[in-house]
C-alpha cells in the first residue's frame, strides 16, 4: 500500500499553511503519543504499530497527484509557495519510542517527536492511526494469550475486521502478543506468519452427506485431518469423524482434531472429548471457534472445558469490546529565539491536564530480582532524575529508545518474531510484578513545572 | 492499494484444492450474504461496501508472488497443476445486489453470487470484509444523521479509525450516509467528498497567549474563522474569539463560527451562545466535537442545547457500540447434474438455520403511498411468488439487483452522491414506514422446503 501523505486530517494543512505563512513552520517542537487511559479491559497497553510508523516516515512525501490536489482547493486556496515547499517536504526529526510489544501504561509517552512545527502537525494523525488501533488489538490479543495459557491459539479475524488492513494490523498483532498462527493468507506471506485452515460448514453442505464429505476430505488431506463436526448435528458429527478416525488409523495415519463453532462449547467439548476418548482418540485435539471472547476463554478454561486450541475472529480483529483507545498527541516543548518553552493542554477533567517538557520514562527494577518491576518514573529530560528518587537497591532503565535522529532511521527495528519475544516477556513479567496496581509517578520537578503551569 | 487474491481466509484454499482434486470445483453455487441479526442499535442496516467489491471482482486474479507464495507452503502442499489453475482463475460468475445506501433487514440476502464452488470460496473472505463493516459504519452515520437533522455534520474519525483503509472507508461511509464533508484528506481526494478543518488545541499552544494565536489566525485565514476555544478556559476563549470577530467586523469580515471540543457540551454551548449574542454575533454558528456519539447527539439536541454543528470521530470511524455485524455467507444451492440441490445450515439456535435455494427479497408498497412500505417478502427465485401473496392494492419491487453476469459488470454502478441521494430517500422512507416494527416475511413454499430441508 502507498503511505501517501495525505492520510492526515485537514486542520493540520490549514495550520500548516497559517505557520508558514507567518515565519513559525521551522520552530523545533516536542509531541508526545500517549493514552490518557488503559484499556476498560486491562491493567496495560501493549504498544505496537512502530514499524508501519517507521515505514510511513522512510518515505513521506507529497506526490504530485497530491500537489494537485492540494492546488485544487477553494478553502484556503494554497499559494504555490507554499505548494512547493510541500513537494520539497521530508521527515527530517528525531523519534525515540518503546519498542513494539513493551508494556505500557496511561499518561506514559509511548513515542516522542521532535521536529519542526509543521511536521510535526501533518503527523499527528498519520502516527495516532497507526499505533492507537494496532496497539489496542495487541493488548486485547496478549490479554487472550494470557487467558489461554498454553493452549494453541489461532486468529481468525479477517472477514469481520474494519478493512483489508484493520485484518492485516490484526493478524499481525496477534502474533505479536503470542499468537500460534493466523487463517490471513495475505498477512501469512507479508509478515511471515504461519498460516492454518481446513474446512469450512460450506465443504459440508457441498456434499450429499456428512460422512461423505468427511471421508472426502481425509481422503484428499491425509496429514492434516480436523474435521469441523458442527455444520448439522453435533452427535452425529462426532460419531461420523470417529468413523473416519479409525479409517484413517488402519492406514497408520491419524484424526489430528475436531472442530466446535457453535453452541454450548463447555458440554459440546466435554462430550466429544468422551466420545472421542472411548473410541480410542485420546490424542484427537478439540478445537473451538465462533464469538468467543477473553472471557469466555477464561470461563471455559475454569469450568473445566477439556478445549486444546481456540480460533478467535471477531472479537479480536475489530478489538471489540473497545475498538479504540484514546490515545492523544500533544505539544509538551516548543522552541523559539533557541529556548525551549514548556507546553500543556489544560483541562477542568484533571485527567485531560497533558504533562509538559520533553519526557522520557524509567522503568525500576529490584536489583535481586532483575525481572520483578517495582514502578515508573515520567520525567523531563533537561532536569533529569534527582539521585533522590533512585533507592540504591533498585536497577533502572529508560523506555524510550532512540529510533529516528535528524530523519535517519538510527537503529534497526527487531524482526516481527524478535518483538514477538520480547512482548511474551513484557507480558510475564508485568504479570509476575502488578499485585496491588502498577505505581506510575512523575519526577518532583517535572511535577513542580505542571502545577506552575496549570497555575498560570 | 492492490486488491490481492491472497486477502482470504486459508480453508478456502484448503477446500479450493480438495475441491478440485475431486472434480467439483466447477460445480455451480450459490452463496447468499446477509446480516444474521439488526444492529444492536437500530432496526436495520443500511448496505454499502459495493464499489469496492465491484472493484475487488474486476481484478481478482493471483499474482505471480501470490503462486510462488502459495507453493512455498507445506500443509497442504498445492500440487503445480492445481497452481497453474489458480494462475488462469478470474471471476466468471453473477452478481445480484442491493444497491449501496439500501435499508436491507436481518436474514435478508443483500448480496446474491452464482458462480463455480471454488471461486464462491475464495471469494466468501473478501466479500464479507468490503462489505460488513461499511454497513456497520454506513448504519451508525445513518443514525447520526436522524440524530441531528438538518445541523452540519461533520466526519473527524481518522486518527482512531483501525488503520488507513478503515479511515477511508469510514469517511466514505459518512459522506454516503448524508455527513456533509470530512477532515480525512486522502479520503477528500479519492472519494471527492468536501474536506473541512482549521485549528487543533496545538495552534493556541504553539503561541504565548491564546488571544495572540486567534489574531493571527483570523488574519491569515479571515473568510474562514473557526475558533477552537476551550484550549484553556472556555470562558475566555470566547471572550478571545468575540475580540478577534469585532476586528473582523470592522474589517467586513465575519465570525463564522466558534468550536467545543470538551466539558459540558449543553452548559458551554448555552453560555457561549449567550456570550456570542450579546456581543452581536448572532450569526456566529456553534460546532462541537470530542466523543460525541448518535445517543450524545440526541441528548444535546433535546436538551435544546444551541448547536448548529457536529464534527464526529471515534463512535462513527470504528463503529464503537457495535465494531462489526454478524454477515455471513451461506451456500443456498449447488448443482449437481445439471440439477440445483437446495442447502441450509442447520443450527440448535434457529436464527441461525440458513435459508435454502436462490433467493431474493420483494419490497412491497402502498399504491397510492408509494414512499410507504408494507413488508418486505424473501422467496425462492424458482418458486416466485405466488398470486395470492400479493395483495392488488399493492406495488412491489424487487431488491437485488444484477450487478455482473458471466463475470461482467453488466450495470453502471451509481457514483458516490447519486448513492447518497438514493440512501437519504430510503432512510426517509423506512423512518416514515416502520411504525410497530417492519414485517420482513418468507414466502411460502420457500418456507416449506426450508422445514423439509430442516426435517431430514
Amino acid at each position: 500500500m502507498r503511505h501517501s501523505a495525505l492520510l492526515t486530517d485537514f486542520y493540520q494543512f490549514t495550520m500548516a499553511y497559517s505557520y508558514w505563512q507567518c515565519g513559525m513552520h521551522n520552530q523545533e517542537a516536542v509531541f508526545h503519543l500517549f493514552f490518557r487511559r488503559n484499556p476498560k479491559h486491562g491493567d496495560c497497553v501493549i504498544a505496537s504499530g512502530l514499524e508501519t510508523t517507521v515505514a510511513f516516515l522512510n518515505q513521506f512525501h507529497f506526490s504530485d497527484d497530491d500537489i494537485v490536489y492540494l492546488a485544487s482547493l477553494k478553502n484556503p486556496v494554497f499559494s504555490a509557495d507554499f505548494l512547493a515547499y510541500l513537494k520539497t517536504l521530508r521527515f527530517t526529526g528525531d523519534i525515540d519510542a518503546m519498542p513494539e510489544g513493551s508494556v505500557v501504561f496511561s499518561n506514559e509517552p509511548l513515542l516522542r517527536i521532535k521536529a519542526p512545527l509543521l511536521l510535526c502537525q501533518l503527523l499527528e494523525t498519520p502516527l495516532i492511526n497507526a499505533i492507537n488501533f494496532s496497539s489496542a488489538v495487541t493488548s486485547i490479543a496478549a490479554r487472550m494469550r494470557t487467558a489461554a495459557g498454553n493452549d494453541t491459539l489461532f486468529e481468525f479475524g479477517l472477514r469481520r475486521a474494519q478493512g483489508p488492513n484493520g485484518g492485516l494490523t490484526a493478524s499481525r498483532a496477534a502474533f505479536l502478543a503470542g499468537f500460534d498462527a493466523t487463517s490471513n493468507v495475505l498477512a501469512a506471506q507479508y509478515f511471515d506468519i504461519p498460516v492454518v485452515g481446513t474446512m469450512a460448514h460450506s465443504w459440508v453442505m457441498a456434499f450429499d452427506d456428512e460422512l461423505f464429505a468427511f471421508e472426502e476430505y481425509a481422503r484428499l488431506n491425509p496429514d492434516n485431518v480436523i474435521l469441523l463436526v458442527d455444520t448439522y448435528d453435533t452427535k452425529t458429527g462426532v460419531d461420523h469423524a470417529i468413523t473416519v478416525g479409525k479409517k484413517l488409523k488402519a492406514q497408520g495415519r491419524s484424526l489430528k482434531g475436531i472442530r466446535l463453532d457453535s453452541g454450548d462449547l463447555a458440554t459440546l467439548s466435554g462430550m466429544v472429548r468422551e466420545k472421542l476418548n472411548q473410541a480410542g482418540f485420546s490424542d484427537t485435539r478439540i478445537m473451538v471457534s465462533g464469538d468467543l471472547t477473553e472471557e469466555r476463554i477464561m470461563q471455559l478454561k475454569s469450568a473445566g472445558a477439556p478445549i486444546d486450541g481456540w480460533g478467535i475472529g471477531t472479537h479480536l480483529s475489530t478489538a471489540f469490546l473497545q475498538p479504540a483507545l484514546d490515545m492523544v498527541y500533544k505539544l509538551g516543548a516548543i522552541q523559539k529565539n533557541a529556548q525551549w518553552h514548556y507546553k500543556l493542554k489544560r483541562s477542568d477533567n484533571r485527567v485531560k491536564t497533558s504533562d509538559p517538557g520533553i519526557l522520557q520514562v524509567k522503568r525500576f527494577y529490584d536489583e535481586k530480582h532483575e525481572k520483578k518491576w517495582l514502578r515508573d518514573l515520567i520525567y523531563h529530560v533537561d532536569f533529569g532524575v534527582s539521585s533522590t528518587a533512585i533507592n540504591t537497591t533498585e536497577k533502572s532503565h529508560d523506555l524510550l529508545l532512540p529510533v529516528f535522529r535528524n530523519g535517519v532511521l538510527v537503529n534497526a527495528q527487531p524482526t516481527l518474531r524478535e518483538a514477538r519475544t520480547y512482548c511474551l516477556e513484557q507480558v510475564k513479567q508485568f504479570n509476575a510484578s502488578k499485585g496491588e496496581g502498577y505505581l506510575v509517578e512523575r519526577e518532583s520537578r517535572l511535577m513542580a513545572l505542571k502545577q506552575e503551569l496549570m497555575g498560570e
